[in-house]
């Protein structure tokens, strides 16, 4: 095994976001050395890093360079140059998850034929390579109304995806190449992390459950475990494996994906690191999402994927009237409640619903976990000053 | 409130070593900024902290230039310079523990003072200026061999302390002020950590036992919770929290105890500061004695100090026959086992019995983790290339 611990190897994280900076709370741990690359100076990465460079994340040479720096690259952003990681990999740097597997997940439209190739099942779909074919296939009745559209590149956290319910909604959609995708009656959306290392050892932590605001379509509660029926958790899980063995995945996989009214488990999208809908697992399980994507990528055993305790997720957005200095109101509220863990990403300024951090509501009682989740979420206000 | 949360709010740390380093992951956590004071340039803490400064703790410009650019200063080790402390807290500058309290703490001559004053049941004691008083006070039967030797000043890691079996014992006892204590028949050497914040808000921990070697006189496990009667731990707690209050304590105070054969309590002594009998809590607690330090002296509320699962923590310590640059020998071994997360503090060389690290076991059934700890301990070895 390689010598990781307090030694001279180097990992390099390009991206450098709250994900990298909750992935560098384990390489602290581990005494691992990290590189940093992100675009801005004030990166939450910035520090907690053994080096940092402020860098063009979609630059060839800038990628390639930071890299070369390293003895193994991962990435906390899909948002990377794909051919500067095929040329590092070509060195002989290793690159986790691949150049090849990125590539496929970066573009909505490969990845949903992607799924078609591989039987893995989907909601169904056209590739339009331009707005204007979109359109035409409408009017001559190849698509009909309501669907789904999402641009094939430039998404993230539900960017790029809008539900086309009428007409008018197809003037606001931007040109490119686009998915229109079969809107499709759900019970539940769902997702599950699978973590895989080059050695092929595979492990899923538990489904989780996104519980969507009754009326405003934004999703409030993320809940491990999910409360389905143990017989669609478990194709769930099943179906997450049959992902990230297809994409010979090596990381993190978060497979987000939607449960039918008919209990049918159809894949809807993935993310090839660290997750939103796994930080709860920082307070609950026996092993962190973060702690688990180091594992992975450094070919080091899996840890254990199950919760200690039931975990719920509530993320810190900026309120829609307030952009500035960023001040947390009630903070102090919601951490007299017991299990309640704020987690504080490092962003100077609020602006309207940006992701400025999340809290995580832990309790052997997921009921009452529950319960105090909604407390949290109606006492903390992220406004300015 | 304060706003301490991504705000311009400084907290000065007193020390940089890996309980500093623990400490960070939690300021990082809530975006507190932080100054480190530490004599070494390669001090776990270099980073992850906003601002590093390499000096003398015991120096006092040093520390009161130090602690003037912060807005409240703590310490993770006591030997710091407590008049400059007294200093900073003249000019406004809130220092948590104060003072005061680490004053009565950093001498046990003055320690042991302390309890007898405030009727804190302590075994019973002599204290002596001298070597030579101590030996005039053997010769003529005051003391009687065997007694507990222990020096006033400068112990740390039980050193400072010797079990005087024999007259030849005396013979390698150094000179200075010290402690004559009399030796009494344990059952268990236990611990509490007691969080207390100025506004008097109070938590105390479980009870935790250390399990000793056999044969060797050596703590191998730190076990939460202790398997005591739950009378015996009652009295355990209440005790700890006597004595922190006695100490008007703000910030963590850790009280070693031994439990006597005929279940009576007896303060040992403490440590103003997360100690190593509370790394469990990192894995096994709501609120890992970390985060519990900060919003205590912060005024924060207290967060919960219950465990999701048993907990229990081993020493990594440096093999006896090895120096140099550090390798972790069979750490991938250990961390196939369930529920094991080593903590490595990030020394690059290994010595003789240097604490590099340690490593929890965590699980719902205690004896499973007893059983996982043995294997951990009898699999991971510190040694060097």
């Amino acid at each position: 095994m390689v010598n990781y611990f307090s030694s001279d190897f180097k990992l390099g994280i390009l991206g450098g976001g709250q994900l990298g900076k909750m992935m560098l709370y384990e390489t602290r741990k581990y005494d691992i050395q990290t590189l940093v690359l992100d675009p801005s100076n004030e990166a939450p990465c910035k520090i907690s890093c053994n080096y940092f460079e402020q860098g063009d994340l979609m630059d060839y040479d800038t990628v390639l360079n930071f890299g070369r720096k390293a003895d193994v690259v991962t990435f906390e952003i899909e948002g990377v140059n794909v051919d500067a990681l095929k040329k590092l990999e070509s060195e002989g740097i290793k690159t986790y998850p691949s150049a090849n597997t990125l590539e496929k997940i970066q573009n909505k439209a490969v990845q949903k034929k992607f799924y078609e190739e591989k039987n893995i099942p989907t909601a169904d779909f056209e590739v339009f390579d331009t707005l204007k074919e979109l359109n035409q296939a409408i009017e001559n009745g190849k698509i009909e109304i309501p669907f789904v559209w999402k641009g094939a590149t430039g998404g993230y956290d539900g960017k790029g995806v809008s539900v086309i319910k009428k007409t008018e909604d197809l003037n606001s959609l931007p040109e490119g190449e686009c998915v229109a995708e079969k809107l499709i009656p759900l019970k539940n959306e769902l997702a599950v992390i699978v973590a895989r290392n080059p050695s092929g050892e595979m492990k899923t932590y538990p489904v989780v459950e996104m519980e969507f605001h009754p009326t405003v379509n934004q999703v409030e509660y993320v809940i491990c475990p999910a409360r389905i029926d143990e017989k669609v958790a478990e194709l769930a899980r099943k179906t997450a494996e049959k992902v990230s063995e297809a994409f010979e995945h090596v990381g993190l996989l978060a497979v987000e994906m939607f449960q039918t009214e008919d209990d049918r488990i159809l894949i809807n999208e993935v993310a090839p690191r660290p997750h939103n809908s796994g930080h709860y697992s920082i307070e609950a399980s026996y092993t962190n999402q973060f702690e688990q994507h180091i594992r992975a990528i450094l070919d080091l055993p899996l840890g254990n994927t199950d919760s200690k305790v039931g975990g719920i997720m509530v993320n810190l957005v900026g309120d829609k009237d307030h952009e500035g200095d960023v001040v947390y109101k009630n903070i102090d509220e919601i951490m007299k409640m017991d299990g309640v863990t704020p987690h504080i990403y490092g962003k100077k300024a609020t602006r309207p619903f940006r992701k400025m951090g999340h809290v995580t509501i832990v309790d052997k009682d997921l009921d009452k976990a529950r319960k105090v989740a909604e407390k949290v979420k109606n006492s903390i206000k992220v406004i300015s000053k």
